[in-house]
């Protein structure tokens, strides 16, 4: 019987293999390459363990947004990336996504999978301090990769200062202070001409 | 005061990216290239959550071990992967591994270097069923790899089915249904030719 759970949730593991071949359109910090949505996930989750000083709630329960960020991006493998700025593909995303979680999530034992799904959708309602906090980290990390990178992926789909401050405008409620970092660094990225005007 | 400190973690978050530059000789499960660092570990970070009902202490704390496993190989951004079955790597991996931690950790806030370097040598030093359980995981993954995958990187190094049981025998100490299992599929890669008798 524990046996045949135990199968189950290595089924599972062997299919999220595919999300280190989602590729993002953020470089690595060396601009070699596009990142994948394992490497990306990874990253944010020590970014959790590290930034959760900073949540809104300071006594944010932490392994709650570590999961959510280890799996956040797992609705991709059926999915696809959805660049942010793409409002065309933002349009039948959520569809696109809802129909992945229930292949993906579903392959687990039922407590599992409904432990994920929930996790998910708490992530993508952005409903509870977790989740918050979750969403400015995912906002965070590709903002501090386009700097790094002298705006390498912002250049190529010609994004200006205000498409930037708009979307991650969202990190003032999840973390204050990496608020203001980030708008230092869009405000310097725009001096530096990383960002159009 | 705390915005320094805030500089110092990014510091560090931008550091770790070349996690994502260090190969492993495990291959993808569809065999296309091999895994780096940063994916291995987002994987193990995945299933420490969803099998640590199988470690020996089943109450043990799992964002403990999802820290360890998500920072267990940051110090090859320095040292460099050591294969695991290369004995003549293994004769300095522990002093390269130990300069690096020294370099790597201490770039955090001093609290943070010393939970980082304390979770990283309690990974290493086997000490507590967090560890021992995180190490079983850091096993068991490479070697579903290598199944999936028909052995590729066993067959390049020419390994054969004895190696494998000896490097793998301590799953038995840290996730016993794991290991029961990980026995079953070394008998059947041997069988299917993966693995050199």
């Amino acid at each position: 019987m524990q046996y045949e759970k135990l199968k189950k949730q290595i089924a599972f593991i062997i299919e999220i293999d595919k999300l280190k071949h989602i590729f993002r359109q953020t470089f690595l910090m060396d601009a070699s390459r596009r990142e994948n949505d394992a490497e990306h996930s990874w990253h944010l989750a020590v970014m959790a363990i590290l930034l959760s000083e900073y949540a809104e709630d300071e006594h944010l329960d932490v392994l709650r947004v570590v999961k959510m960020v280890l799996i956040h991006d797992i609705v991709e493998i059926d999915a696809g990336d959805t660049y942010c700025y793409d409002e065309a593909g933002a349009k039948d995303k959520a569809e696109r996504e809802q129909k992945a979680a229930d292949r993906l999530f579903n392959m687990l034992p039922s407590e599992q999978a409904e432990e994920f799904r929930i996790l998910w959708e708490e992530f993508e309602a952005c409903a509870t301090p977790e989740a918050r906090f979750a969403a400015s980290l995912d906002r965070f990390q590709p903002l501090l990769h386009n700097y790094e990178t002298k705006g390498q992926s912002w250049k190529e789909h010609r994004i200006t200062g205000s498409q930037v401050l708009e979307r991650n405008k969202p990190i003032q409620n999840g973390a204050p202070l990496l608020w203001q970092y980030t708008e230092e660094l869009i405000a310097d990225a725009i001096d530096k001409g990383y960002l159009k005007r």
